[in-house]
């Protein structure tokens, strides 16, 4: 099954990625605010249903993709491959 | 209006960081295939409808957000706030 990752800078933490994407798109004469950039991970995982993939992806997360402390994820299933 | 980008390596485009990310999972017991690794960017854009909003992410996808040669974008508009 395709599952999709979002990973994201809680709230109130620092994101000087976000800061510098912000900054560069006002020179180039946008105007935006609250930049905040993250990350986006696709995978493939085998699992019987939507719900134990979900529960992988998710103990995936706690383990390697996302630092809870300071960033949040999201899982979504995307679809299923021959499961 | 906030509106979330997704800027993601296009297929045949060899992403590294992706391949780190499937070994990773590979070594803590996780069964992944084709683990591919891109950037979501939340903003917040000054636009009177979600046409205006959205065609004006991608003019900053165009000429900053993404490399349009080996990276495709996706832009969603999530809602508005105070239009």
């Amino acid at each position: 099954m395709k599952a999709t990752v979002l990973v994201r800078p809680k709230p109130g933490i620092l994101d000087p990625q976000g800061e510098a994407v912000g900054s560069a798109l006002g020179h180039l004469g946008f105007e935006v605010r609250d930049a905040r950039v993250g990350k986006v991970i696709d995978l493939e995982v085998e699992a019987t249903d939507a719900a134990a993939a979900k529960a992988q992806v998710e103990q995936m997360c706690e383990r390697l993709l996302a630092n809870p402390l300071i960033e949040s994820y999201e899982v979504e299933i995307v679809g299923e491959s021959a499961a």
